[in-house]
């Protein structure tokens, strides 16, 4: 279920032939994707989480952990703390549930699915994220479970008290299934995993990763070009705090010969571990300052924010970066005919 | 079930004759009204929301959409923007609803009607309105639903990060079968609509609307009066400010031989636009200071609050405002025996 | 349900023999308890809540009302004030739900219990509480009802804007079954009980009750040590503060040959109330400076943060008294075998 809710969090941007040149503002009208399948019965499938006490321990950034069933005989329900945790294997098999669970969405409309049915998620967000928050309960309730909300955790619970992560953590998972944790700070999402004893989900930690973001990015990549061997990607914006894109790097080294352009201004250029990382995977990559020119390599320009609140007090920073590379018509005009162009959200003039 | 929903949100006032004369500080003593119909089974009615990739676009201030039921064969679910929106045949099948709905309600405690099973709701609130919001989230519970809750959508979202509401909107649409999108800017709720393909519900758009609260409060007189043609109405206290006037006025203007008297400080005075409008519908209004004449003729006074947060700086027109008009017991000696109070609430000292 | 609930809100903490001696930081590692019940059918009881508006109006700090079903003949449901509420027959009944709770909870991972199907409750948090509104939240859901829920209504309601407590609760008792309320003022739960028609429940009044937590705690002294007559109690930390403590000293004495010594800074010492509450019940009680001599002779150790937030300016004061009484390695060396410390978190170095 995890996929299919992030197929609704950020909704597949739209190809270019979906512009609509007269709209001045914004050359990148949002188009709602109709999805090409047609309603298809519940599925059969449906998760055996075990009541907490008895799960065994498990390491913290093992493969999503898996659960015999008709349709998936190998996926269980585990921790999601980084992308690099998946193989192509497991990928797999989440986007097998993924489709099949974007017709469970498109027969939901008055139907309710009994797939998660008796579990109760916990959202935990130190950072107040409503397009993540609300993903994750609509699938939770569009599924037949239950939500346990906090929007603002870091002002509104002990933390504020100066109770720590672990603590809070040890609470929670007493009065839930799952935890899915946003979090202000790098590795959060692991310490959370380390501590607790039912599954969690990063949804976002600090510069850190998003993993279930990168998850639905790579399954949208899939969807829309049909394949993700052989893809060049040219990843535009804010490099160095984008958590989207560093998890997005990760996820889509598990591919062959993947070739990625980074783009960007030079005080958010794309962190050396990521680009060690991907040497190491066998990924070619490369940085350009001209996106025209990247623009009609690409079979996908991964576009992100430059995102204001994490250059503090550097104003002056953030303005020099900010509208540096922006997807205008002149970019439209070069990109291949069946290339995509994605956002995470928010966008503003980018 | 809208209407079922408003006639918890903010209880029917008082008629005179539950008023404690004992209690000092407040004439106006909230008094649980018993309703005075006997639990019968739930409806056979249900919307017919269809899936919403398949919804037609609809004009924006189109009229209450409608679905065929053996109940209401022409009531369909679409946008609530505006009072004015709504035909008084369009009126009579809500509050026809409403009835049946209230019976629902009392008969709800400890029983889960399905009526709604399946939907969910996205409550959008970017200024915080408990009283609202629960109104909202209570109804769909009540009715089977399931609720996407955000409390402070303002503050807590994207927005914040400088998404426009479009974005947003389009982003939860992904996520929901409805929203209810309370917005600080007069305005908003029209541009919500029209670029979700989903419902939208307007529960309040800064100084501008308050359609459903209209609703109520009509229904509300004509359950308490009797009727609704020939009504004579006296509208008091922050009468620019107040949305919850403006919506009322619109909406009454409905009926027949209605007449209106506006009683409200200098610096607060119902806006050209409400007059202009009653005009031109055949409504008479007039202006009065004197709020005993006028209420020895009403059968309905509607009190509001004067809402400091409406006048930022101008603490002293809000002093001067704030207490000119009060309902005491000597203007409760002059309301006709038959006639109300009511009040959309919070109340302060009026 | 309440206590089943509170069985989860603040876990029982470790018995000695769980520390981890070689984790520095910390000796009280907080160690997951596994319940030692078996699995067991989902319990007959159903709590019969009338439907609101035919409540009689019920006496503010009644012990807690009644309803007849095969298991728990006397038990209903009513408001829950205060500690001294209850008498060792109630208890004796809540202990009797609770344990067949345990129960319900550990079988409920994957299924949905209809104990409370149909019933709406209201958890109304002037002050946020992350850990205890999801307690109640996730019982309320465990057991097949649904919620209405206001994480900062302080903040982001018609508080804000002037209304009395009173206004509110007639509101959002028109829209649940059950209002569960935490507040920052003393008495708060008291005036709400008494202007509601549907029952409430105290979840924490400022400096005042929180009676739900000291029902967990007796419960849980009562699973851990066997009895609670005869149990030898030390409450150590902020006493004057603390409305734990306060609430645990009310219950404890309902049973027979209880000793409680209290272990504070001078600063925030138990108050003269509880004293002479406890000595009106033939409670045992003295304070001591040692706290090495009280972990040496007591059953039960019941350790309380210093609260910063309730000292205000005073951080001199806050200083003094933090850190001076900690459960560290050599108050643990002392403790009797079969002895158990407890916190109700959260827990700073104490």
């Amino acid at each position: 279920q995890k996929v299919r809710r992030k197929a609704n969090q950020s909704k597949p941007p739209p190809t270019p032939k979906t512009l609509n040149p007269s709209s001045g503002h914004s050359p990148m009208a949002a188009v709602r994707v109709i999805l090409p399948h047609p309603h298809l019965p519940i599925p059969s499938w449906r998760p055996q989480l075990k009541p907490s006490s008895s799960y065994p321990r498990r390491a913290v950034a093992a493969p999503a952990s898996l659960s015999p069933s008709p349709l998936t005989a190998s996926l269980q329900l585990g921790d999601v703390i980084e992308a690099q945790q998946f193989d192509r294997q497991v990928l797999n098999e989440i986007f097998e549930v993924a489709r099949e669970m974007e017709a469970v969405e498109r027969g939901s409309h008055g139907f309710r699915s009994r797939v998660l049915e008796g579990y109760l998620m916990a959202t935990l967000f130190y950072e107040p994220s409503t397009r993540t928050r609300l993903s994750f309960e609509a699938a939770m309730r569009r599924l037949g479970g239950e939500v346990l909300t906090t929007e603002n955790a870091r002002e509104f619970s002990s933390a504020a008290k100066g109770e720590t992560l672990e603590d809070t953590i040890r609470t929670v998972e007493g009065y839930s299934d799952i935890i899915v944790l946003r979090h202000f700070e790098s590795g959060a999402a692991r310490r959370a995993a380390a501590t607790a004893e039912i599954p969690v989900i990063n949804a976002g930690d600090g510069p850190g990763q998003h993993p279930t973001q990168a998850l639905l990015d790579v399954y949208t990549i899939k969807r829309e070009i049909g394949r993700l061997d052989g893809i060049k990607l040219g990843l535009v914006g804010d490099l160095a705090n984008g958590r989207t894109v560093r998890s997005l790097a990760y996820l889509i080294a598990k591919y062959q010969n993947i070739k990625i352009y980074f783009v960007s201004p030079d005080v958010v250029k794309m962190k050396d571990d990521i680009k060690e990382y991907l040497t190491s995977q066998g990924v070619e990559w490369e940085e350009s300052s001209d996106l025209l020119d990247v623009a009609s390599r690409c079979d996908v320009i991964y576009q992100t924010r430059i995102q204001k609140e994490r250059f503090g007090e550097r104003i002056d920073h953030y303005e020099a970066a900010r509208g540096k590379y922006i997807v205008d018509k002149k970019v439209l005009g070069v990109l291949p005919k069946h290339a995509v162009i994605m956002h995470p959200l928010p966008r503003l003039d980018e």
